[in-house]
C-alpha cells in the first residue's frame, strides 16, 4: 500500500493511493500515527480495502495538498555519514559504527511545502534520504531479522541542514538540523511488503533543474536493517518513529566552491518507487 | 501551583499538590500536555481551584506512584557544559555559546521510578538539572523578556547519561542520552510565578547517601531565559517541551578514578523548592 495524508496543514486526513486515485479512509482510520501502526492498523486497513469498493476517492491530480504520510513522529532519528562518498565530501572520516543524531520532530512537513531558510543562517543545504518508519516497539533487537519485522515502510525524506548552525556554532549537529520546515516527508509511505530490497533504490536530487545528487541505497555503509537493529541498542524505537538513513554525495557543502540554497530556488528529489518531492525555498521571517 | 501526575505508568492522572494534599483535577483537565499549556490551561486551572473546594483529594503520603508532572514532551532539549566546573571536570572547553543536544522524549519517567542500566553500557552516570517546561510556542524570540513569557514552570530533571555510549561509540552525544528510563522528571512542575529567581536554586545529588553534586543555578554560564531565547533561534519550541539546563560538577565521570552507577545503588536528587527524586538503579534485561 501507499499511505498518504492529504488536506490543509494540521488537518490532514489519511488515504491510500491506488492507481493514481486517493481512497479516503478517514472513516476507517483515525490517522497514520503510532497508535495505528502499534494496533495492527496496516493489516486491518489492507483487509478493509480488499473488501470495500465504496470508499470515497479523489484523482491524485486533483489533490490540493499532500501532507507528510505519517503524523508527527515521536522522534526523528538520523544516521550521519552513511555513504562513503558523502563522508569524503564532508571531510569527515568514514564511521566505524553508525553516527546517530536527532532532528526535532516538528520539522516534518509535506513533500511539496515551502522550505524556509532560517533567520541568521546562510548555508542551508539539501540531503535526499531514504526514510524508514517504525511499525512496532524495538528495544535491544537481537538480529537484523528482528529489525525487519519492525519496519512499517519507506518514504522519501529531505534532511534539510543549515551548515553554519550545524558546524560553526559549537556543540552538536542538532542545532543545524531542527529549524522549522527542515524535514519534508513523502508523498507516500510505501509499505515494506512492496519494497523487496531497500538496498536497491535510486536517490536523486536537483536544484533548479540541475542534478546535484544521484546515488543508490546499495552504497550505504550500514544498511537499513542493521541501522534499525543498532539504534535499538541505544534507545527504544516506537511505532511511528522516523529514521533518516543518510545521504549520498552531492550536497552543497561538498561543492567547490560550496553552493547553498537561496530564496526562490526549487529543489526536487526522489527515491526510486517512493515518489517525488518538490519544494520552493523561501526566507523565514 | 505544583502540578503533579499520579497513578500507574501510562495511566497517570493530573493533580495539584497543595499543603501536602493532592487535589485530583482529572475532571477539569485532560492532562498536563502541550494542549493544556497552549490553551491557557494554567490560568483556567488556577481559577477553578480558587472557586471549587470540593475536588477529590489524597494526602501526598498516600500516593502510591508519582509520574512525571507533564505528559511526554514533543522534544527534550538539553544544554551541555552549562556550568564551568562541570565543563572542567569533563575535560571540555567552556562553551562560547550554548551546547545543544536532544534526548529521546520516551526517556521521561516518574521521579521515583527505577533507572535501568543499559545492556552493553558500563559507565552510567548521574546529572541533576533544573528542568524548564515551555508554555507557548517560541520561535525566534527577540529578547529574554519574551522568553520569560514562554515558561510554564520548573522541575527537577535527572539527565542520566551512559558515558561509554556518549563518548566512545562515535558520532554525537545522543547515543548515550536516550536509553530507556534516562530522564526521571518531577515530582512537581512548579509554575513560574512561584519561582521568583530561577538563577538562585540549589542543586543536590547523592549516591547511596554520599553527596556527589552540590551546586547552584547561580553558576550557570547561560541562564534560563537566555537558553530559551537562544534555542528558539534554531528550532520552534512548543508547549510541553522540556529543556534540561545542564548539570554542575560532581558527576561520576569527573571523579578520580571515575565512579559509575551499579545495580542496587540509590540516587537521590533535589532542586531547591522543586522537590526531591529517589531512584533505585537496576539492570536492564
Amino acid at each position: 500500500m501507499k499511505l498518504v495524508r492529504t488536506g490543509p496543514i494540521g488537518h490532514e486526513l489519511p488515504g491510500v493511493l491506488r492507481d493514481d486515485v486517493v481512497l479516503h479512509v478517514a472513516d476507517v482510520v483515525r490517522d497514520f500515527d503510532g497508535d495505528f501502526f502499534a494496533g495492527g492498523g496496516l493489516q486491518s486497513l489492507r483487509t478493509r480495502l480488499d473488501n470495500d469498493r465504496s470508499l470515497p476517492s479523489t484523482p491524485a491530480r486533483d489533490i490540493e495538498r499532500w501532507g507528510a504520510p505519517v503524523a508527527r513522529p515521536g522522534k526523528v532519528v538520523c544516521i550521519g555519514l552513511n555513504y562513503r562518498d558523502h563522508a569524503a565530501e564532508s571531510s569527515m572520516p568514514t564511521p566505524d559504527e553508525p553516527v546517530v543524531f536527532f532532528k526535532a520532530p516538528n520539522t516534518v512537513i509535506g513533500p511539496h511545502d515551502d522550505v524556509l531558510l532560517p533567520i541568521g543562517g546562510h548555508k542551508t543545504d539539501w540531503e535526499v534520504e531514504l526514510g524508514v518508519v517504525i511499525a512496532r516497539t524495538a528495544r535491544y533487537l537481537p538480529s537484523i531479522e528482528a529489525a525487519r519485522d519492525c519496519i512499517a515502510g519507506y518514504c522519501v525524506s529531505h534532511d534539510v541542514s543549515e551548515r553554519s548552525f550545524q558546524l560553526e556554532r559549537g556543540g552538536q549537529w542538532v542545532k543545524g538540523k531542527s529549524c522549522e520546515t527542515f524535514n519534508p516527508l513523502g508523498p507516500w509511505l510505501v509499505t515494506a511488503d512492496e519494497i523487496p530490497d531497500p538496498q536497491d533504490l535510486s536517490l536523486e536530487l536537483s536544484v533548479n533543474g540541475e542534478s546535484r545528487q544521484q546515488g543508490t541505497t546499495a552504497d550505504m555503509i550500514f544498511p537499513v536493517l542493521e541501522i534499525v537493529r543498532y539504534v535499538s541498542q541505544f534507545m527504544v524505537l516506537e511505532p511511528g518513529d522516523l529514521i533518516n538513513t543518510g545521504t549520498p554525495a552531492g550536497v552543497g557543502m561538498g561543492m567547490t566552491p560550496p553552493r547553498y540554497l537561496r530564496a526562490g530556488d526549487v529543489v526536487e528529489l526522489s527515491v526510486g518507487g517512493l515518489g517525488r518531492q518538490r519544494q520552493l525555498i523561501a526566507q523565514a521571517v
